[in-house]
């Protein structure tokens, strides 16, 4: 993709996500109905669905080529990165939007045959918008953000990581190891929105964000607004991230990325 | 305490927090010293003790009658709460003060003889001031609080929870309780500032905060405002709060708040 293609595809795209967001906070106080997907806690919403179906109108609209890759199901059928496809979800932090009306975000992520070109995360709320270009550096409302190259050891480290990684029933990641991830580092935080600890990683406001299970439109943006700061974004186990099936996930800090895999994760599959 | 006295005091208390808050914003990105206290991860800065001497000063020149309680040892030499006690913490929160230079809350509750009736809980960097006199609801930037007369169930509740407390080795709370707890919520979050997340439950976007160790101006003015929306704050065993020393807390809606404790909570001493 050439650079006046992808300043013409970053500049609607910002315009999109602000008009998406525009239209959440319009609605905000609205009653809403509220339905359950993958479990009772799997929360949905008709705005998430709708604001969906407005990315996929204007994606078609703007550009007839490109694809959508989404959350609700009014994309595209994607099997595979090859193209332009337009990785998002409409509401990240549904949970939040449902129980808090705030702590949530839109995040859309551009990838052109599998490369990330355009990361946008907006905080709708707050109105904070998160861009990045591949190569071009991230920005918060349009600052660009500091390169994560001070030292930062991992006994100094804030995590961001869920409570039922703690459990020893859980599916995915031996509790022991996290455990002692815990009694290492600084502390941990929990903010329920994947785009929004994504973003606070690459601010530094935390040092990494260690999960077990999502979908590619949670890390799509995030990703690239990492890496354009110096961060790592791999699986918990250090590979290169699947951007069409559910995974887990260790974005961080790079000076602590390594440790905390070979120290602290042990996978259970 | 007469009305009028009590708002004279509650608008003076007002201006120190406003004032202390507006010094901290500006020397944000001052380069700071920070020491630990207790532990290696219990941070106190500069920032800290100079906010708590301001509020030492402030309260001698207005009110030299009242007393001071405080975290950073600028006040008095408190052993109980008679007479008007200001019950301070300069920054509640101050991991996240050097981390992130945000989410960090200046609390202010003050009690005569040992009842709460001003409380003020300021995020400094958002400028978002809740505010509760007793028997005079709760504010946020002025505009009042609902109370929490809405159906919560424990299953669809979130509720504040550090990872701390799901080690088996911690020793204030039984884990597995802990565990069984986090399975039967919606899910938890973890902010990093005990005064905002008291009022955060006040707020109704958390319903509930367990927490095994906080210090009474970790807890005095959330207090307040959290009693004036009908939330309930005791120990996490369901006990009167112990004000003068370090406690555990459960701070709720009040419909999940005795379900918790009976079903979820074994204390280890």
């Amino acid at each position: 993709m050439d650079n006046t293609e992808r300043t013409l595809i970053f500049n609607k795209a910002k315009e999109f996500v602000h008009e998406a967001g525009e239209r959440i906070r319009k609605k905000i106080d609205d009653p809403r109905t509220i339905e359950t997907k993958s479990n009772r806690n799997d929360l949905v919403t008709e705005m998430d669905q709708n604001t969906e179906k407005f990315f996929a109108e204007k994606i078609k609209e703007e550009f007839p080529e490109h694809l959508l890759f989404g959350e609700e199901g009014f994309g595209d059928d994607i099997k595979d990165l090859t193209g332009t496809v337009w990785i998002v979800d409409p509401i990240d932090g549904t949970m939040n939007f449902v129980h808090q009306k705030r702590n949530f975000a839109i995040s859309v992520g551009i990838y052109t045959d599998g490369i990330g070109e355009v990361g946008i995360i907006y905080d709708v709320m707050q109105d904070v918008m998160y861009t990045a270009l591949r190569e071009g550096g991230a920005y918060k409302n349009g600052e660009k953000l500091a390169e994560l190259t001070y030292k930062k050891p991992i006994e100094e480290s804030i995590i961001a990581l869920n409570t039922t990684w703690l459990l020893p029933e859980n599916p995915h990641i031996d509790h022991i190891g996290v455990g002692n991830l815990v009694k290492t580092i600084r502390s941990t935080r929990s903010y329920g929105s994947a785009a929004l600890e994504l973003v606070y990683v690459a601010e530094g406001i935390l040092d990494g964000y260690l999960t077990m299970s999502l979908m590619p439109w949670d890390i799509a943006a995030g990703r690239i607004i990492i890496e354009e700061v110096g961060g790592i974004v791999t699986t918990a186990d250090g590979l290169e991230l699947d951007m069409l099936n559910r995974t887990s996930m260790m974005a961080s800090h790079p000076q602590i990325h390594s440790g905390v895999i070979e120290e602290f994760v042990t996978l259970k599959k």
